[in-house]
């Protein structure tokens, strides 16, 4: 008899959580619940019941749903089939959407009722293609395509001992970026695991300190490079779990109330829109034990201000869809903890430090490493790191040009080994042969008081290249004079340069977003061309 | 350009934490310490210096030391080096030392002056090996054996990229368990990896909450199951660490009140020994905020009341060479967390709930799995477990008969999902055909407060089969007929049978210990026959 070989697949991640923490809840809003021990058997059932429907090694499933229950089974219970889950981005066009759908090659599709509508335009497609739907009545969705009921799937009997394989791709979605076609991203079981471990670890620093009293609700889309992982790591962690559905910050501060959420997850719009909701002051009790990572675009300021204020424990963090995503996180080395607040907070506000295992260096063009606190290209290695662009080799060949993963993202370590996000690449704005990082800049305008939320962006300019416009969206009384005379102010302080200082205000009621709620600075070059 | 294969060999767990914690400390008692970042270089000066000297890889190198930071030196140096790290029993007698380090086939030595005389016994095998030694003067050592001297070896340039996979062997030691043959235990770079995290995952649980503000000293020898991978651990999770050098318990509640030390693992002699210290008193205020894990044996009732009441947090754990060695601790599930206090700490003191991705069965002798409450045979599989004895393969074949790893230990698993263990399969007492669980009744009897430790085996009885006698040290006034009467009393509570209550109890001044600090029954039972 010989060792066993024990592979990391995610069946292990359900065993972990249903093992150790068989109580412990999942809450679909105040609908549906699960505790551990019922969710790995229903995850095990819809395995063996795709599996029967005829699911093979290798299939993609396509999911198109809000942050529910069915999509959490379909973590596990697709990847366990054989199958790869396909998180469609629903926030994309649905002409998109089936582009990625025939791109990934999608031979299943599981789909709240809601969204059949949207998969109108594929007819010819759905032809060739096994549909499974859901409503919340648990009846069959009426439709022409006569899909199969979900909720008849988990009447199964759980399937034991998954046939995959830790190396099986598991995963795949498709990312734009903030331009550029989609291209599709995957991930292995053992990838995934490797990122929810180390991510799992991370969060247990101060001053997350994240453990299995925690209830987190995660307001990353789940079709958002997998929830950032989210939706693996509570299982490990043991920590209860609330899925929102679709999103509304109304809801979203309810469901905090009713169930203590204590951790979260989000990019800075959504906690901005919680935060200027009408009813937040309802909530200051919890929102006192509340500890949210930001990610997804860089925390401006003036929001971990507001945050700070209202008694939230807000972090940073960064990473990217070919990063599966996390790679560093806010929270406190051992150098930053003998500091005192005002330094701690300035700290847990960048992108922070890297997690076990992520290697990260700042290079010039020729791809050597720049001193502490001079700015390059941010170029990463880690175990989950993926390993190419789905059914593109050329692109794969500049994603890894010299054995690096290149972020596309320029940035800077601090002293104490932060990182900072001074700008993407290709929002970078040139002015005069010298580039305005407008991560920075952003940060600075967002301090003011009167300031909601803020963009800048580079407008052509004759003389200069490009000048930098900045788009307001004001939350007072406030002037494109008093913006001057305040960042003038901060320019004297030495805190920003002189010649930053846009050559506009705009104000706006709302900023235009992308697919993952980032602010889209494409749609603002366009309106200001 | 092709992704960067990632591989989990230590040089990350060392880049983790000199990357994320660089200003972090290590201490070697009050005489030598490292910044993270200062111990990285070190350590990969000891891999290129050995490298230089001929390590080839795969060769054996064996360490004979105390705690001290040339062996934590030495648990990256050698691995990184491509060398197998043997980890010496210095408790064995030398001809046994001897033994294991022929069998490992050794061929480097690194060596504590202080134990260069018990090398003597090897003097022909040692002409063919490579012999580093090192004194605390930094001086080296005399010794007819001509030794490098080992401080020498870290001024050499760090080794760039070692050259090793994720799947070397990486470390080896030799284990007798309580008896027999010293069998060899190795196990991979990501093994080590694989265990260190999940670990280190685990100790983020309530009520341990270990992050990286703890300050750990671990009270395992370093050739113990690599101090239960503390060593590797701490480097992951950025907390201090503090070695102790050779054990003495004065001079480890010192440390602990120059560190403040919050973070310690032991097996129980060592938590009785320190905690019986007639100095004990001075550190009341560092002891109420010590977390111990007591691993190794069981933790008696009577040992945990006591440290509880002086403010200490102790739990219990579980696990054994062959598996690397931690499978169980007594943090808190979803469940217990509820509970009331006299609850939670029943099942912290009990050998706890599985690690991630632990899988472990309560099986029959057919592997049939038990119910809940029910005694069986613990048998597990982790991505740790060790896949052979070394050139044993059949010892490897019992080890993994029917595909799971057999701890050859006897446990239940309670409502709450946690482990008990109720004797080592050896261990057990049969009288009149039925099991008397020693560690149980052990356990009952240790909550006299006047019994200080206590050890149950059994006695040849021509009527019985074996009869118990129990072997006290007591902590005060005692007789035979008072701890009958207690004994009675526990009866009568149903707490334990009637007829467990041992034939005899002999009270001694120590017990006698194996070479790892666990009480050695094999040598009580001979006193007996």
């Amino acid at each position: 008899m010989r060792a066993f070989k024990f592979e990391l697949t995610l069946e292990k991640v359900l065993n972990t959580g249903a093992e150790t923490f068989p109580s412990q809840k999942i809450y679909y809003r105040d609908l549906r619940e699960y505790t551990f021990s019922e969710f790995r058997e229903k995850a095990l059932a819809l395995a063996n019941s795709l599996r029967k429907l005829g699911v093979k090694r290798g299939d993609r499933v396509a999911v198109i749903d809000w942050d529910t229950d069915v999509y959490l089974l379909s973590y596990y219970g697709v990847p366990l089939s054989g199958g790869v889950l396909h998180t469609v981005n629903i926030r994309y066009p649905p002409e998109l959407i089936l582009k990625t759908m025939l791109h990934a090659e999608d031979r299943w599709i599981i789909v709240r009722d809601e969204f059949l509508p949207l998969l109108e335009k594929g007819k010819d497609y759905l032809k060739s293609v096994g549909l499974i739907a859901y409503s919340e009545s648990k009846e069959t969705p009426k439709s022409p395509l006569n899909p199969t009921n979900f909720w008849e799937l988990l009447n199964e009997e759980p399937l034991n001992s998954p046939d995959v394989s830790e190396n099986d791709m598991a995963t795949i979605f498709y990312t734009s970026g903030t331009t550029g076609e989609p291209k599709g991203v995957w991930f292995t079981h053992k990838q995934l695991i490797y990122h929810a471990e180390a991510v799992a670890l991370a969060g247990t620093r101060p001053p997350l300190n994240l453990n299995n009293n925690d209830v987190y609700m995660i307001l990353v889309p789940m079709f958002h490079v997998h929830s950032w992982g989210h939706p693996y790591i509570f299982m490990m962690t043991g920590s209860a779990y609330v899925l929102p559905g679709r999103y509304d910050p109304k809801a979203e501060l309810e469901l905090i109330g009713k169930y203590n959420v204590t951790y979260s997850a989000m990019v800075p719009t959504i906690l901005y829109m919680i935060l200027s909701h009408e009813e937040v002051g309802k909530y200051v009790n919890h929102l006192k034990k509340w500890k949210v990572v930001i990610g997804g675009s860089a925390l401006p300021e003036g929001l971990a201000n507001t945050a700070k204020q209202m008694g939230i424990t807000v972090i940073g963090g960064y990473g990217l869809s070919e990063t599966c995503p996390v790679l560093t996180l806010g929270t406190y080395n051992a150098q930053v903890i003998n500091e005192e607040e005002k330094v701690r907070f300035a700290e847990q506000i960048t992108a922070g430090t890297p997690l076990p295992f992520v290697e990260l260096k700042i290079v010039n063009s020729s791809m050597e490493p720049e001193k502490t606190g001079e700015i390059g290209e941010i170029v990463v290695r880690a175990p989950w790191t993926a390993t190419e662009y789905f059914k593109d080799p050329e692109k794969t060949e500049r994603l890894w040009a010299g054995g690096w993963l290149h972020t596309g993202d320029l940035g800077f370590l601090d002293k104490y080994g932060y990182l900072h996000i001074v700008d993407r690449e290709k929002d970078a704005i040139k002015s005069g042969g010298e580039f305005i990082p407008s991560i920075l800049l952003e940060s600075a305008i967002s301090s003011h008081p009167s300031v909601g939320q803020v963009a800048v962006i580079g407008k052509k300019d004759e003389k200069w290249g490009e000048r930098p416009v900045a788009f307001i969206v004001p939350k007072g009384s406030i002037s494109k004079e008093d913006l001057r005379n305040f960042l003038q102010n901060l320019a004297e302080q030495g805190k920003i340069q002189k010649w930053w200082i846009p050559d506009d205000f705009i104000f706006v009621q709302s900023l235009p977003l992308t697919s993952t709620n980032k602010i889209d600075k494409k749609e603002l070059r366009k309106m200001t061309s």
